[in-house]
């Protein structure tokens, strides 16, 4: 189903080349001040217009349909919805016969047995995160204190450090090539508190990991040291702790025991795909003409979407943590 | 909460030293053969007893209070318990005030005021997967034709090939040590049906690592080519289609797109930490006498639970992806 | 939390005096034919206009934002949404202060701690059923052959038969009055499959019960032959199986054993209080002034809302039993 | 599914002639003192033995098999387990194919396609609400000052008052005929804070009938005045506020408005049906036969069950609120 968490909850809904996409957020608590403001800052973050990413515009104005009231939320559900203003569905067309290889367009078409709407992807459009995005401003507020904050480590085979001159030749040379780039991106919460995460399936890392997974091209999530720290002997991976408060000497449990936040920083890292849309052709099968083919996406994407993707990334994990906090019944 | 699944669910229940531990299955559909047999398999393979694994030895004998009647499946809900009998709870007892780096101790004894029972982990066993694989043997015969194989890739720093002599030598080696080891788990689906899974939050991604990750000490799930997928080009990530049952010719999405299987081979890796419980001893904060001080851990443990794991990993993949496939309406 | 089901699932939304209502719908099959005529019947009949409802007219044009493509439903959320054109605030501002009787102006004031919109009853509101009723359209659509048809039996006093002159004098009394009235709406469903609902918690009855709750105004449920059948004893009140159908000689259970469906046909009362606002006026709570005082209401009501509300039944009954036929794993 | 609530939520188990019985209790916060006799008083209300009741006799002890340590609530899940000691099923082996009228023999058996576990009702029987009583206690200490008392008011067509003799005289006349008894029982909340339940479908009235629906043989539920309440003017009906903690001069609304809790006494009346098994003949199909034919029911049954149900009234609307309390995040 399209709904996130159990007690703070998201509902996306809309396709690429509709009236538009939008969220339904349920279980806000009254009181909180709220301006259609608060959106438009974290919004931009996701907007394309920097090198590398699609030359789609749209103005991604948040119209707020339900649940305020004189600038606070009422607690009702709010309804925030952005209209589709900028759409070209020509180019679409033939994906149903020829789909696009690493996009929904071959599993969507078998699944609803061709009656999805295919135009720009349709409700897998990564243009559903808007209301991901928008969720996650009221997640933040519920949270209070907590400060999220993910950034892009790695693009392609690059580190990405401070050199932003090498980055962009980096894209202008996979633009040329009609290519496109994948990369990595960490995240660091900090001031959580101790006792947030349930054991098992309520874990923080379970909660987190259905959320993050559920961001299109995501296929990887580690916390802690993660995937390398397999390599560490028990006695290098254990996080000793230093102080009363709980501080650890490492950290390569990412902030999490036994699925409960233990006050340290929580760290994770998750894998970005690159762009399935690629310029270049590929040859892929035909399932109308039955037999492979050239395939040239025309249209606009992104070299390298992940340089979009870390606003969504602390969007779905502020509105996980807002999630736990209000289902923690110990607290 | 301690329920994963939407239509066919699994409750885990238990302490590790208590009455014993214990799954609550419900969604079952009536009419599945089905007698104590079915378990002892999978559940054998999750035993200790090779070389790496704790010496706490358990009948592990599913009693099933519910739910079956006559050697079949009833549709009522089924109710699986595993008696604890080789208990020894002596050696757990300071863990509240000097709690073990790596496990719940700490984060537990917060979240729960202290109420919590500490003794063996309590309900943050490792024991608790005893459920997981129950629930799993329900799970597969859901699935039909459907296969899935999970098997230990990699252990600490050492690819796990043939040479099973020299896993043995690096596991004595490690145990000599006092310390610990982990690994990377590979497994793979075969058969899955094309269309399984939804956009977004009900992926196959998501829906999995949300199950994943409730299994103790796993730190990190990839899909596909997962995190070194991101080193790769768009023209070399995406997977062409090349037949008209919508075989690819590589499988970097891990025989998923959108969110939805495409047919192919489904393939994600998960990595586990080391055992968190080592014989060496580390310096941690004792939060009763406030300072810095020497924890000995004594009593039974595994150089490498990674090693006991597969089966787990296995179970969850076939709970999950039954669930998915009952709550399919597009089927 | 504002959401009713579990595979097929409805979301309101919206207040009285804000931008709109709506309804957001998710576990659509895919491939339903539909288009914006399919909804204008149904929403006709919740209409005001006839004698006895009230005089606030809205065009209730249900504006489709997402899940429909070529007149078919995509398998992706559908989100329905009616703007408010016809608001009139101003009569609606002390209620915080001296709060309606029988109205949520008192208890929503408390829950939200004054932040909640109270305009026209806000997202209490009366006008939040048209959601209700958009959803219903769909799970009718889902049920195929299923017939839900409920109809008023009584008006406050009065039996409803054939004399509609008698109702309007009613009506017509109890409008001069400045008073309202109440009454019993009675539900059958007729070809709904043996072998819906499940034991307990998802009984028939109890997901019914569950949903028709939700109604505004609605304060009792009952089944077959209800309240009253307490009074007859087990061998009246039991139901023979007369033919290998299992049509039963009398249908007391109201066509449920065990909270599952038995063929016959599905027969359920319930009961809708009189409209709180009324125009004569009342003496009730100050809480600003804290002492009694006279509270006049101005505005627009319904004499007997209750004669808007049978279609609300119906839409409530199609949406709940749509889900046990999505979610009935032994189908 | 068998599963109520959100936050606090029961899962019941077993069926009557099988190994035994039980609930799964999720969402219990730490640190409830709690022990074996907090279970009897409440069990033993719901024991037959007085007049009207059945013979079956069984000890109901509940074993306690997870989620509490030295006397109090550890916060992980709670199983209770009630063992079966004296079953007697030879009497239940034809209803397959004969069933009994009122029963889900034939709802069942239609169901699960003959698999279902019919001995006793299996898991349809009313030896199931021995997890709803356990659920019960734990859901009465969350609440804490709130006071839930449950009576039967009417007995078949007698009132029930002091007269306790009257009673006994009408169970000992309808026994002897062989024939049985329903009723109508009135629950009464005291002390529950302003603010309780939510708009619509998480009202108090939406989840506790849920909730109530999933007792066997309730066919009916109606808050404050309920079906009587429909003759009422509006202006007889409203219930005014009289002081400024919200008490009102009549409770005709039964202390809920708009979904939630007003300050004033919860008031709700349920219908229970006459027992369906009597020793009276009854002519009812034979599936097997393929006609109409007598059926006599020996064994062991209750003449009116109804007054054995006050208890696990309680045990529901205790279950219920202690849900809505925990996930209010407004509290």
């Amino acid at each position: 189903m399209n709904t996130l968490g159990n007690i703070f909850r998201i509902s996306i809904y809309g396709e690429s080349h509709g009236e538009g996409v939008g969220v339904l957020i349920d279980g806000i608590p009254a009181g909180i001040a709220l301006n259609v403001d608060d959106f438009l800052e974290d919004l931009s973050k996701r907007k394309p217009g920097a090198k590398g990413t699609t030359k789609r515009i749209e103005s991604d104005y948040p119209h707020i349909l339900s649940g305020i009231y004189n600038g606070y939320t009422t607690g009702a559900p709010m309804n925030i919805f952005f209209k589709n203003e900028n759409k070209n569905s020509r180019v679409y067309m033939d994906f149903q016969s020829h789909p696009r290889p690493g996009h929904a367009d071959f599993t969507a078409t078998e699944k609803y047995k061709g009656f999805n709407d295919l135009r720009g992807g349709g409700h897998f459009s990564g243009r559903l995160t808007l209301g991901l995005v928008a969720g996650g401003v009221l997640g933040r507020k519920i949270l209070g204190d907590v400060r999220v904050k993910a950034k892009l480590i790695t693009l392609g085979t690059m580190e990405v450090g401070d050199n932003l001159e090498e980055i962009n030749d980096y894209l202008q040379e996979i633009s040329l090539l009609g290519d496109s780039l994948g990369g990595i991106i960490q995240c660091e919460v900090e001031n959580l508190p101790i006792g947030l995460g349930e054991p098992f399936f309520d874990s923080i890392e379970s909660k987190l990991a259905h959320g993050l997974f559920s961001v299109p091209g995501l296929k990887g999530v580690e916390f802690g040291a993660g995937f390398l720290g397999t390599t560490l002997k028990g006695s290098e991976y254990n996080d000793n702790f230093i102080n009363p408060k709980g501080t650890t000497d490492t950290n390569n449990n990412g902030g999490i025991n036994g699925g409960i936040s233990n006050g340290n920083k929580i760290v994770f890292r998750v894998a970005i795909k690159p762009t399935a849309s690629i310029f270049m052709e590929q040859k892929t099968f035909n399932f109308k003409e039955e037999k492979l083919m050239p395939l040239k996406i025309e249209g606009r994407h992104d070299v390298a979407f992940v340089l979009r993707v870390p606003v969504v990334i602390e969007a779905v994990t502020n509105i996980v943590l807002a999630d736990l906090l209000l289902q923690n019944i110990n607290r």
